[in-house]
């Protein structure tokens, strides 16, 4: 049963089992304390700290354990702001970032700060002049991961690093995504990670932070981890995932090629096996084992739905399969097709028969999800509407996507050449996949209007001009 | 070796272990997605969340999975505080909290919050109506630990409770010492607790709060663990934490009256063993496997040492055992003898014959520290200062706790009955240790005034009536 969503989290690594269980017996014992069992548990701890931050190319005095990812982010981003906050109150990070460092920017705005987006281009990389425009005078932080987690598209992180360094500005890079597969990121004051993602343990981050970088707690104090981190030390955890990140940084060297050659094959022979699918980010300066793709008329749920029945477990980031109804922020910034979005993150034991499968498998998947969603009921009719005479118009009000592309797709054709078609919804998606559409299409996406101006109030119209 | 400090940490209970290594297999994939393995650890997370609610009288519901105890506290703190601030700003709490909560409460106030201050009483009890009495308008949140954790002192969390009921005030619990062994506390509003307090692996702590009760999260936005904890879900983490928490509460039927019983053999016995030995805390409501004792003219750390050499795990709320040079907040505000503190916390594998090896052992390491602290130099020699002609002073600046009160034991027989003893100290310890001096021999402390009306200037004089 091939796993191909290694992005989101990886099973425990072989050796990482091996170090957790000896340090569960060896280091459970608290390490702030003054007896035998506690010297040794400091001393693994201390062992671990000086492995990680030898990976990460970090001073071992650099490096704290964090709980999570997540929490690395958090401390990262509102730790460096409130020691930097004499530089001022701006935090600039890019469009595309985890969304743990874009709620981070949203904390620090409601508590008064500003942040700077720095948009990204089609393939999902920032341009590093525009990121040294938003490094505006009070500018206390900046954030730049190392790879996207949706599309693996690599960022200028050494770039950016130079220009934030001339302007003052400490840099945080996010390296969540790329610690275990690529040499480390130069030029960061301040850097993150997730030892879950390369095979360590859940409940084991890593937070960085540079000697001279300024950064202050903004969680209530506690001596352990350097005041950085407050909590009971998970000894062992540190243990394992420093383990695990040495192992698997032994291997990228050797998998790393592999993989990349995988994701290659993939992206050349997917949108031939599949019509209407689009290979999204770099094709080039990214991960090595990355991949995502949407397709036109598909639910994402339903896809990943099909494609967990035929063994295949990946992740999406179409709005469908979200709790929150918007589609991912990264394929909004991209401006990319977000239905039937799929992400492949291939583990460190993918084989190419795991390729040869997945290959055989999604063009049936996809056409499956097809076949369930022509729409049915009154949604699809032209309204009668007091519309311009020259716009057909196509009020999928309520429904959700897939649906308002489908129905755009399905009734193009009875506009003449040169015609216009209104696409009226209220789903957050059509906004992004009505212009990636056109695009594909290679027809003219018109702007949106209030959706009364061509039938039903509390929506909006998606204007679109047939010009083939 | 025995291991008597199972109050800081336990060793993963066997059947922790177990659950552990077959849910690294089992329950390693991210919960949150929508393929096999995903939902098979989402079911892992539901049942241990289920397991850990029954056990702490909670609905599944109401507890969320922390990655500490301290952040679990700090989380709801400042949760809590910021659900609650329509009612006010004060957080009262009692002096013997845990340093999480106190922490919490000093960014509280330091945000422009305020904070009120429960005293205990001589065996670190709060007074019900004492507590009541704090619980003024504006007070948006109390709390109360059930039992001690440096004395083992059991709080009247019922009677609390009911009070601030009716003031319409919540009320947090911090479990974190009694969750294993005794009933859940009534009456709480927000509980808290700690798993590797419980045979649970490190890294994992519960929040429980009661439906109805208004909580605003203090991080960034994250939707994991009901938008209360950011980070990826530690799923076997808290799966081992739930099995390890219904094992020991099993057991904690037959272990307690055991437990119980060897502690009170510890209270009877060790004050005749070894000489100026008081035993702290409450000998009758108290946690059944926690001791706290405290020794005069002994240095905490080297009495760690000896009892440590003697192959004896323990831990110390001296300020000489501690990186801020401070004694124990909790024996300060009992106002309790800090010197060669000792706490002894039985794990649940303890024996007689450690019990009784213990008592053994003990006598001599005593001895041991305190034949080494015979102060030498010129400490201790009265200073020939202009002082009051009918006070003997003693200068001992400079030098750390236990030497004031040695130089004070040493030579308060130079003084008739009816004089006067000035020691003159620049230690934080001797404000407590010289007035539970002098409570212990049976002298009257009259208080402290500038060193520099006795002698040099710098530090404190603490005055002692000789009265026998």
């Amino acid at each position: 049963m091939p796993y191909f969503d290694a992005a989101s989290t990886a099973p425990l690594h072989p050796l990482a089992r091996q170090a957790l269980l000896s340090a569960l017996d060896e280091g459970w014992a608290d390490p702030a304390r003054l007896y035998r069992d506690a010297r040794r548990a400091r001393m693994l701890l201390d062992a671990a700290r000086e492995t990680v931050a030898a990976e990460l190319g970090a001073r071992p005095d650099e490096v704290v354990f964090t709980t999570s990812g997540t929490q690395a982010n958090q401390l990262a981003v509102l730790g460096a702001l409130a020691g930097n906050h004499r530089k001022g109150r701006r935090f600039v990070h890019s469009a595309v970032e985890h969304s743990s460092i874009l709620h981070a920017a949203e904390q620090h705005e409601a508590s008064g700060g500003s942040a700077g987006t720095v948009p990204v281009d089609s393939l999902g990389r920032v341009d590093p002049e525009r990121f040294a425009q938003e490094l505006l005078p009070g500018t206390a932080l900046a954030a730049l991961q190392s790879a996207n987690h949706e599309v693996g598209t690599l960022q200028p992180v050494a770039e950016v690093a130079e220009l934030c360094a001339a302007a003052g500005v400490p840099l945080l890079v996010d390296a969540a995504q790329s610690a275990a597969r690529l040499a480390p990121p130069a030029g960061w004051s301040l850097l993150t990670a997730s030892a879950h993602k390369w095979g360590g343990p859940a409940g084991v981050g890593v937070l960085a932070v540079r000697k001279g970088v300024r950064y202050r707690s903004p969680l209530p104090a506690d001596d352990r981890e350097s005041g950085r981190v407050p909590g009971f030390v998970n000894v062992p955890g540190a243990i394992a995932a420093a383990v695990s990140l040495r192992a698997v940084r032994a291997e990228a060297l050797r998998l790393g090629p592999q993989q990349h050659a995988r994701i290659d094959r993939l992206r050349a022979e997917l949108p031939a096996l599949v019509p209407d699918l689009a290979v999204l980010g770099d094709p080039l300066r990214r991960l090595p084992q990355l991949l995502t793709f949407s397709c036109l008329y598909v639910d994402g749920e339903a896809l990943l739905g099909e494609l967990d029945r035929a063994g295949f477990a990946v992740s999406s980031g179409s709005s469908c399969t979200s709790s929150t109804l918007t589609p991912s922020h990264v394929l909004a910034a991209m401006g990319a097709l977000t239905e039937g979005n799929v992400r492949v993150s291939l583990p460190d034991d993918c084989t190419d028969a795991d390729i040869e499968l997945f290959l055989q498998v999604l063009p049936s998947a996809v056409a499956a999800v097809r076949a369930q969603l022509e729409p049915s009921g009154p949604a699809g009719a032209p309204a009668a509407a007091a519309a311009p005479p020259d716009a057909l118009v196509l009020d999928t009000l309520g429904r959700r996507c897939p649906i308002p592309v489908i129905e755009l797709a399905k009734h193009f054709a009875e506009v003449p050449v040169g015609g216009l078609v209104a696409v009226l919804s209220d789903d957050e998606a059509a906004r992004l996949d009505i212009p990636a559409w056109c695009e594909m299409r290679g027809q003219r996406y018109q702007g949106e209007q209030p959706s009364q101006r061509y039938g039903p109030d509390g929506g909006t119209a998606y204007l679109v001009r047939r010009l083939s």
